[in-house]
């Protein structure tokens, strides 16, 4: 997605440690008009769905421009399970480098179905560790996973040829592609 | 607003404590067109703004259709400070029944520039205490808070009276209004 692509070129920040900061566009601070234009491409490239999952809290914006584009609801998995949210749940655990260590991921069982069609959105895909997370959590509630959407992949950190080992027809759609952070550079493919 | 009310009378349940659950639709599963619907309502009552500022997690949301409505950038509140995030940033402590305890919410001074005008869109105003602690990283921005929107106000606990007495001429709309939780009740006006 050229729009994307531009602006990583432009604001996006090799931190060291293959971490990449895209701070003021998607992890702090959002740009609401490129969210809506990443919605869109998710849901014209994207298999339908009656659901989408995400994790809590970046996937969040790119997740909610998808369902307004889809017409379907969106669900975030948290990582602390709130006073609301009452037993039973889902949960799965996941590792993150950028957040260090192991994250939980919760979702309720009141909004995940047996049966149902999920698309997961989620903004990074690195070793692929929180999708897999995230993919245990649909096979949980005895529902499919139609197809991963990711705003950046990075391809050098093999999340997508974990991906395809555990789940080979699985379609996978990243609107951006980083193939190196060596140094302080940023290739995208 | 009538479509937001009509949904939490449906699906709001009175969890006791005076704690809503509104997750069907709010703090766990969204409902993009009904945010989308409640951005639209901010933009369109409130005071136009440089930016907008939320809080981490379950103000993304309306605060990116707000955003979107009004075509600036939405700026979320963190709770910890993440590994991208690198000094100087404005932080604040708030208490959070809900959340049980305080919570930081910290800003990176990257997103909030003196001499702005920024908008604060949050889920809900209980106490105010939040609602204050995202006005003073406003203010150690020094940019200016020109309104505030919040999605479910119970107005039993005082907020509202709170904040007018710190901050007299503070436009501050909310879509729904909560009168009373008393037993497994709740009022709306």
């Amino acid at each position: 997605m050229k729009e994307l692509v531009d602006r990583i070129r432009q604001e996006g920040v090799n931190l060291g440690t293959e971490i990449l900061k895209i701070d003021s566009l998607l992890n702090h601070q959002i740009d609401p008009q490129l969210m809506m234009n990443m919605g869109k491409e998710f849901a014209s490239v994207l298999p339908k769905a009656d659901r989408i999952l995400t994790a809590e809290v970046s996937g969040i914006g790119p997740a909610l421009m998808t369902g307004l584009a889809m017409k379907v609801p969106v669900v975030f998995a948290r990582k602390k399970q709130p006073v609301t949210m009452k037993t039973p749940v889902y949960k799965e655990t996941s590792t993150s480098r950028t957040k260090g260590g192991s994250v939980d991921l919760i979702v309720s069982s009141e909004y995940l179905h047996r049966g149902e069609k999920v698309l997961i959105i989620d903004d990074f895909l690195a070793s692929g560790e929180t999708m897999k997370a995230m993919i245990r959590l649909v096979e949980s509630a005895e529902a499919t996973v139609v197809g991963c959407g990711v705003v950046v992949e990075k391809s050098f950190q093999g999340g997508r040829a974990a991906l395809a080992t555990d789940y080979p027809s699985l379609p996978i759609h990243s609107l951006a592609l980083i193939t190196s952070m060596e140094g302080n550079k940023i290739e995208l493919a």
